[in-house]
């Protein structure tokens, strides 16, 4: 089915709820005027619907295959690619001395979302030279930036990011690929990596690595690993493209889903590398990357989760089964309340998402361009706070939403070929990659809580609260219902939230046992202040647009905010039992 | 991994929970001797350990082919089979007559719960085998008995359900196939079926299709349709197998999961068949085993539940990543609390969905079985209230558990070969076969609410209400805390059923979208019963029991059932939003 590139509510989301105007002026967005975004993403739909889409199932099918010659992505890959390249998407929200457009990232998510949306399986190509391009913009040296930036930003060559080997996933340093210096200030870099995300392939005419490996002697653990930057061909002084670098993709899984992305294992056989940033601070130069990457994988929820609402719609529309009243003969099952409220379930959650998501990008946005330190500081607690939120919400949301829109496709939503199925499949992926949702909860209810004494999350809920009063104040029946649930659903995040900094510091086991249930209520909680916000918003647009944002609003109101009172004790009391008895359930 | 047959936690809920002992000596178990559950589990979980667990993730990869002579099944299955059919398991609930066990189907339940945790792929063969046998048991004639059932019992043969066709799937009603009387009172039947699971295979010497189809003349919608049987070989007067029937596959799907279960097309080019039950009853015949058929799709989601867990729990002894308090160097991830919870998460959920198909299976056999016409009428009801909560609730936990047992595994459970990844595909055909979940909660609230007056939910909370009473007046404090949670979410329960039934007759659409939340509200509450009254029983159990199953229903009773007062709105009010804005939402 064709991809119904979702624009108006990216628009809205960017708009209405994360606020993107802040950004008019800041500091780096000079080229940034307001009356772009709804053309940008005009095209970027077009982009979405016409090229990236029709070759999602394609790849999905294929795959991409290993030969002696390297990775041969899925066909029509190259093809796609090009005119993405082409069409400069690429350089969007990168500096405009790389040839960049230097637009806000939060941008640049609205259009990541429509690819991933149409074909995340692609988007993870875009996605990984995103990370590539920040980490050699902040840590690179002006060589390495000449060398690689204009390249990588044009989207002639594309990025990679290799962190993960057999024995080091969660555990990045106990990774244990060697770096040895050269004579000539280059590293000899060798050792396996794992899942490393279009680690080869032939679209692009070069490949930028991005690794982690540790020099001689290095201490042990996450403080003795460096960065190295690595390309697949070296490059000779005059930018042309040199001699074939000693790594290479021996290997390409075997995965649930997005099988068009190339997940490789790479060997490094003594592969040139160059120091990135200081040595042994490798991981800190990752972090810098890593909240972009986080934040982008959550997008790939909202995307993949507002495909699936897409698809299940459309099948709604066509499938006829059943009678239902005021329809001749059999009835689209879009008629049965149960499927509506199906398909409401799917669109609220993810709208919900979406701002949230957008609102973190916003917000790191303006951590870098607000115009007083103030600004930037209240900004850059709000994308900390939301990160893990936006990452992890999203995606559980991604999977469930996906599993709901095969149940609406019934048998057929079984079948491998569906878009349906191989969405439920793609989704699948994303709570795990870039730190699994289970990591973010712990930076969320560790870190991220006791920044700034506790500052992220009070602020945050005192902005809920006052969405809470100004609906509240409008003394529209509807608004002053969704206001109640959320001033209510709000006050039990913030029990919840007390307990977790009192427990942190505690008795930081049961906190921790209680970091996944935190996250899911937080994500509740935030999820629907934004969609409060939105019906409020939408009071002055047009007919159709508020009596939807107030419907969503209302039925996420009534059933997960309403939840939330009830989830305080599955966060303060849950993992009471989990570890009283562990030892009678695990044997430790 | 080996399957390790749960016999224990199966042998508790059908003892301490399902109370299958109430059947002793009831009318036709006359050879029931609670003696024989332990022996029978322990005996049907080696063949699930030993036989087909290791044939699971080979015929997931291998899957069945269609060929010239029809569908090959995946290798080893035919093996498997043999020594499933050697062993008498296929008749262990049937009568004796037709040679038998005479067993009570609940402790047959047992033992599939087993065959589909080890291989569902393959548990779907027998399972459809038994809908056959009670379909012609309540409604063949003597000559169709004679002729089938003995080889059906013994599993010398294997039986199909036939019902769906590409435009009747919910609304059988709208079948096409059809039957026309030849001479010598068999019919010749025409049509195509598709989705039929074991349509054709290898691995037994005939196929009995049970066929519903259409009479000439016969009055349109569910009203016109007729149950036939129509085996694969004819069989001669003297009971070996004749000609070939004009029934084939012509086409096998490619499904998400359960790949070693052919799922067939089949075309009936005027194949022979014969009427069972009266002509244009086929729909009422075809209930009779729904039913039966329905709580066995619900014991697949325990099954691949439990199966979810035992994997991750398994990888999370095995995998380290990270350090953590008390391990020398890289820890186990069982270590981390975030990942007990998780496994505590799954555990509870299996075993609270365990009880209600238990309970469920101790209720049907009770209702043909118990001493009275009061206990059989009050088993009846709650059969028939508990089946569409066992098929839906149950099956949505197994895909949520299967899910989360990827989470475990990290990047691993993203490979598709991993056990993991199979679970999560095959798990998830089981909320839509049998009737989709959607319809078990139009089932629920609709006809099951109001049997009797509302009794059928009306004793069910009574039932609640006293094991809470029985759990408070230990005066254990953890006990106690349970009870409360129970009683809190009794209530609410019982709040949305009295607004369910008055709206189901007021306001039927309201009713109707509120319908699946309300019967996940009811399966909730259910499950809390169940492992309260699980925790109650281990009192005098050995320790580890009592430990786990306390720490399970404390567990249960701080997340699961302290949501549930705030899910009472998502009943009420949830699809108020829906209905009202549906002309904006969906433009019908």
């Amino acid at each position: 089915m064709p991809y119904d590139a979702p624009v108006n509510d990216i628009s809205f989301a960017l708009t209405q709820l994360a606020a993107i105007d802040r950004l008019e002026g800041g500091e780096g967005f000079e080229s940034y005027d307001p009356e772009l975004v709804g053309p940008i993403l005009e095209e970027a739909g077009k982009l979405a619907r016409d090229v990236l889409a029709p070759i999602n199932q394609s790849g999905d099918k294929a795959g991409a295959q290993l030969t002696d010659d390297g990775v041969i992505a899925a066909p029509g890959f190259k093809d796609a690619y090009a005119a993405f390249r082409d069409g400069g998407w690429m350089g969007l929200a990168a500096p405009e001395e790389y040839g960049g457009q230097g637009l806000p990232r939060a941008l640049a998510l609205g259009v990541m979302e429509m690819v991933h949306g149409a074909n995340m399986a692609f988007g993870l190509c875009p996605m990984l030279t995103f990370g590539a391009i920040e980490a050699l913009v902040a840590h690179g040296t002006e060589e390495q930036k000449e060398t690689y930036l204009h390249k990588l930003v044009a989207g002639e060559w594309t990025g990679t990011m290799n962190l993960t080997e057999p024995q080091a996933g969660s555990d990045v340093g106990a990774l244990k690929t060697k770096a040895v210096p050269n004579s000539d200030g280059s590293y000899a870099i060798s050792g396996q990596k794992i899942y490393i995300t279009w680690g080869d392939h032939d679209i692009a005419d070069n490949i930028v690595h991005l690794v982690l490996a540790r020099l001689p002697d290095a201490p042990e653990g996450s403080r003795g690993v460096s960065l190295f930057v690595c390309p697949k061909f070296l490059v000779n002084a005059d930018g042309s493209l040199g001699e074939r670098n000693s790594v290479k993709c021996i290997g390409l899984e075997t995965k649930l889903g997005i099988h068009a992305s190339p997940t490789c294992v790479m060997e490094y056989d003594g592969a040139t590398g160059w120091l990135v940033g200081e040595e042994n601070k490798g991981l800190a130069c990752m972090f810098t990357m890593m909240n972009s990457a986080r934040l982008n994988v959550g997008l790939e929820g909202v995307a993949v989760g507002e495909a699936a609402y897409q698809t299940a719609f459309e099948y709604a529309q066509e499938r006829k089964q059943g009678k239902t009243e005021g329809v001749d003969g059999p009835a689209p099952i879009l008629h049965h309340a149960d499927v509506r409220r199906t398909l409401t379930t799917m669109r609220s959650q993810v709208m919900a998402a979406r701002a949230i998501c957008y609102a973190c990008g916003v917000a790191a946005d303006l951590a870098e361009a607000g115009e007083t330190e103030e600004i930037r500081q209240a900004a850059r607690l709000r994308e900390e706070l939301l990160t893990p939120v936006a990452k992890a919400w999203s995606t559980d949301m991604g999977v469930e939403v996906a599993s709901l829109g095969v149940q609406v496709h019934g048998g057929m939503g079984f079948m491998n070929e569906t878009l349906a199925a191989q969405l439920y499949r793609d989704s699948r992926i994303a709570p795990i990659y870039e730190g699994t949702n289970g990591i973010q909860a712990i930076d969320l209810a560790g870190r991220k809580l006791s920044m700034a004494d506790g500052a992220a999350m009070g602020e945050m809920i005192a902005e809920i609260n006052a969405t809470a009063r100004s609906a509240r104040e409008t003394n529209d029946p509807q608004l002053v219902q969704i206001a109640e649930r959320l001033e209510t659903a709000s006050a039990s995040l913030a029990e919840a939230t007390r307990w977790m900094i009192e427990t942190m510091k505690s008795d930081r086991e049961t906190a921790l046992a209680g970091a996944t249930a935190y996250l899911g209520l937080s994500g509740d909680v935030i999820g629907g202040h934004f969609l409060t916000k939105g019906a409020l918003q939408a009071r002055s647009a047009d007919y159709k647009t508020r009596a939807q944002m107030t419907a969503l609003a209302g039925f996420y109101a009534e059933t997960t905010l309403a939840e939330a009172p009830g989830r305080v004790a599955g966060v303060t009391k849950g993992g009471e039992a989990v570890l009283r008895d562990s030892e009678a359930l695990f044997g430790v």
